[in-house]
């Protein structure tokens, strides 16, 4: 009998999962609206001219997508400007000069409009830069050529332990007097391709211009460097700090039926690197959250709780759309159940990781049940998302869309984030994971 | 005691199969091999210059990756020449043309020089073709546009539904008095492509020519039909079956230091369809199992069992190389300790299936606790694989490959099957995979 009534409780909850994955894997509206975002704004850099189109792209999107309500949430954004077409060579002593592939890091100052030139001293670490004497980099340029450990099986991993490079590169070169830097990319890819992303300064020390070069021109550059030590290398960036500027998060969301006052959240960042369509990082976390909205009234499931789909504004440099969203919630005393965030691109889902309480674990792995037929298996502590962590403050429990991670960082802030390296299929299921997930949540409380 | 015990002896086989995972991540040889397939040999069907070119492309890989013996195997394989360009094209009331993204089935006869031109009657299955009377089929064609089922998890199964239509479509249409076929590709891709293979005549029933057409232009054509049930399409094709011709298998071997006797093969095959590079389809299985020899080497592994790495000649038409291979095998009374086959493409792995008995199935599942750091957790009873298939009957336990499905059937058959789209790191994670299980069959027996 309590086999019966579990089999009874349980066939509408997979049937329902199930639903879901169908009907996604079938429609084909939420690929159509990552092709236009792609398209239609590309580079949506906050502070650009694409971000505010991409703002009113997925607004529409929202509506289309049976959004009862679909707001803009003012604030403040980062109004920094990559410039002109960066310039970067090295000079070899036959007078030849070779181009570089390289493009500025955000943040970073330019070097002027006469750019930089010098000696530059190739570095694979920072202990390695730190036991040389300053007299070996003062006035010259520094380039860190750290490799990305591929051995690594969590590709996220082996980013964060090379990207550390590219955020603090600048600094630690200018505490020992260099005047700019030149950092290898931090992908396994080994393309043509470099790959930005922030950097910071630090308080007190001299702010010194930051570029980053593909990897394959790294090798280069590494070669030409140790047949010709002395060899100089130009740099010129104009890219500069603007003041601030008024920005938005977009969000929408479905009234909840039963407990409207209560919020689950699912959201992606609606800005991108200057260099690419976004399309992976992160069209796919915004697509996917518009989509969950979509596929409940596609099935017409009206939800117990407020489900609220946000694209949050400047993940990339300042994360003023994740900061200021949080404040909202604060300040309205919204309670949120759950804030869901997708930012780990548009791949076969894996599962889920979550920070939260171990009984909100707890509970969150009771419901895996129903997701076993499509293989998504992680239920496990982890990171949320950059996002929506400010919520954590207010006690929210955070959780991380996993999608498969291998082929991430090939499209990670480059021009190779297109939307042709996105699969249908693939994005599908994890729009389907997530509403699955979103679901059972809003059946089961948490 | 016991669990020291336990971890002692288990501690150098994660270690080793740790390495192997870290030098196919690191390492980009074979991922060069592929890129060389693909592009020095595109289209490397049986019978065609480029598939001879496959073979000594591989053997010379074989003798790079440190193979003691590298040998050819002749055989006799298929010799059907797909011939000029397709025509089609649906001729309207209003006089105008619009051309069909077509192209030719395997082992299809040509429509002749002169083309056929008639009306076309859309189907969308075997069963509404059945309950349909020949008169209205008689001196047509026939046009499957059966739906690829998206909803079905696993795709291989989704294809095999949708592939039954370019198989045996001819056969059926013939049987009402059709006079040729076109027939939707099976693939769950919604683009400009058709997706090609092989196709089949029956005894007895009349010979008709056979193409597939592309899914966005059978939406075309489906929705013009609608508007214009009489219109005509036109459609030329001269491919023909020539005379079998001699070809081969290409094979490389490390002999074994303890039971030389003992063989543990692993293989791809070595043709693909005329209109892409085979990279996924079979490219990548080629590559990996010529790695795996590699990276024995690499690690400066000497087996106890020969490994033997096969490209296995013909797999898509007639599968002349398999079954030639298994001959040889029987004729010389070899024992093959088990056969691994990679050809679902050089996607993430997960697992493999297994087409042997019980015990067998048990004693590898034994062997899958090193894969868990890697997200490899598909030990099962299920398929092998079509080249090593007719080994089944000497006893040979078969495993096949397991890698993720999502995207196999987006380049399968078709142009976009190019190198461009196998990921190194997926690639290589799938080498290191089926290294690690013939080193732990090699290791403990089966």
């Amino acid at each position: 009998m309590a086999f019966g009534a579990n089999v009874a409780a349980q066939t509408p909850v997979v049937a329902t999962v199930d639903s879901f994955f169908n009907e996604a894997l079938n429609d084909r509206t939420s690929y159509n609206q990552l092709y236009r975002l792609c398209k239609e704004a590309p580079g949506r850099l906050s502070g650009t001219d694409e971000v505010y189109k991409a703002l009113d792209l997925t607004a529409e999107f929202l509506n289309q997508a049976g959004a009862d309500t679909v707001f803009y949430q003012s604030l403040l954004a980062p109004n920094w400007k990559k410039g002109e077409k960066e310039i970067c060579y090295i000079s070899l002593p036959d007078g030849s000069r070779l181009n570089l592939s390289v493009c500025v890091l955000g943040f970073s100052i330019g070097t002027g409009t006469n750019g930089i030139e010098s000696q530059i001293v190739e570095v694979s670490s920072f202990d390695m830069l730190e036991n040389m004497i300053e007299d070996d980099i003062r006035g010259k340029m520094v380039f860190f050529n750290q490799r990305f450990e591929n051995e690594i099986y969590n590709t996220f991993e082996g980013y964060s332990k090379s990207g550390k490079y590219r955020v603090y590169g600048a600094v630690e070169a200018a505490k020992k007097g260099a005047i700019g830097t030149i950092i290898r990319s931090a992908t396994n890819a080994l393309d043509d391709y470099p790959h930005t992303g922030v950097m910071r300064y630090s308080e007190g020390i001299p702010k010194i211009p930051a570029v980053c070069i593909s990897t394959l021109d790294a090798n280069v550059l590494s070669k030409k460097l140790k047949m010709n030590p002395n060899a100089t290398v130009f740099l010129r960036t104009t890219c500069e700090n603007m003041p601030a500027k008024e920005s938005f998060n977009v969000i929408g969301e479905i009234q909840g039926s039963v407990h409207p006052e209560k919020i689950i959240v699912i959201g992606g960042h609606i800005d991108t690197w200057f260099n690419g369509e976004g399309a992976h990082d992160n069209g796919a976390g915004c697509i996917q959250s518009i989509e969950v909205l979509r596929l409940f009234n596609a099935l017409n499931i009206k939800p117990n709780h407020t489900i609220r789909a946000v694209m949050f504004m400047d993940e990339e440099m300042a994360q003023s759309g994740g900061k200021a969203y949080a404040a909202r919630a604060d300040s309205l005393n919204e309670f949120h159940l759950v804030a869901i965030e997708s930012d780990r691109g548009g791949f076969t889902p894996l599962g889920f990781t979550m920070d939260a309480d171990s009984s909100v674990i707890q509970s969150i792995q009771e419901m895996k049940k129903p997701f076993e037929t499509y293989g998504i298996s992680v239920f496990k502590k982890g990171y949320g998302g950059v996002d929506i962590y400010p919520l954590k403050k207010l006690g929210v429990p955070l959780i991380g869309f996993l999608p498969d991670w291998h082929r991430y960082f090939k499209y990670h802030h480059a021009a190779t984030d297109v939307f042709e390296e996105v699969h249908h299929r693939e994005l599908q299921l994890g729009s389907a994971a997530i509403a699955s997930l979103v679901y059972l949540i809003d059946q089961n409380g948490l």
